[in-house]
């Protein structure tokens, strides 16, 4: 048998810069124009965000003012998520709202940046802002990291499909 | 010529109870119950929330999850206006989320609470939370309080002809 050399999976880095924020950053093996394409082309999308879960894809017009809605069935249910696009810079900046069915009313603000790091790969920085440091410790302890490495994980997959 | 007492016109109180919110009180001349149907009926709605404007509803589903959408026809242009219910408790409280097309992903908290004050008359206080102080200022210096007593005058003339 030979001696298989394993890398250890690409972990997120989670932090809470404020009390009211919760910061994500990850690095994707891919260069920028393609990281971008997988956060905007909606039928990329439809192939990682939702885990490998059926993603339904309602409404997603990637324009300042326009709208966003995704429902994600999964084994325990079905789940709607939607927002509105605040800002859309091409291939450096998204900035939109996120709001849970389960939780409606309660809004985080979505800041995604994507930085080429010059040799391939992509950088991307994700920051939410929440009204109040309950919703934003309510976000923290649902389970959302488990979740944001299975999309990524899904991601990374997609990506290196692309290329 | 008989001499007329004129009554001077009723005013919001408009306060800044923290950096991030608006809080607005006033007093209606009616019983609670018909404040709250000037509010949750969207035909009553109509009547006074465009302030004279012809306000074409969209969208009002007045439970919990529910989305809103109002567009104001106003001499200067149309504007949308939208958002999601988070909280409704009859006669007592709605919260819901407050968005104006012209600033997309801009997204306020707005809790309405209204007081019986045992006279027939009704106090409400609705406060707004903003994501940011610049958010909260940027409203506060739209215009939004001659908008907002315009508002409320045609809601008097409203619910005195409903009475």
């Amino acid at each position: 048998m030979s001696k298989q050399v394993k890398e250890p999976p690409v972990r997120s880095k989670i932090t809470t810069p404020t009390e009211r924020e919760i910061r994500i950053e990850r690095v994707f093996d891919a260069p920028r124009e393609r990281v971008w394409r997988a956060f905007t082309d909606p039928k990329l999308v439809a192939q990682w965000w939702g885990r490998g879960n059926k993603l339904v894809i309602e409404r997603m017009e990637v324009e300042r003012g326009g709208h966003w809605r995704f429902v994600e069935h999964s084994p325990e249910g079905v789940h709607g998520f939607e927002g509105r696009y605040r800002e859309v810079t091409p291939m450096e900046r998204i900035v939109h709202t996120f709001e849970w069915d389960g939780m409606p009313g309660h809004v985080a603000i979505e800041t995604l940046t994507l930085e080429d790091l010059g040799d391939g790969r992509t950088r991307i920085v994700n920051v939410s802002l929440f009204h109040t440091n309950e919703e934003r410790d309510g976000m923290l302890h649902s389970g959302m990291e488990q979740g944001l490495e299975q999309s990524y994980a899904a991601l990374d997959r997609l990506l290196a499909k692309l290329s």
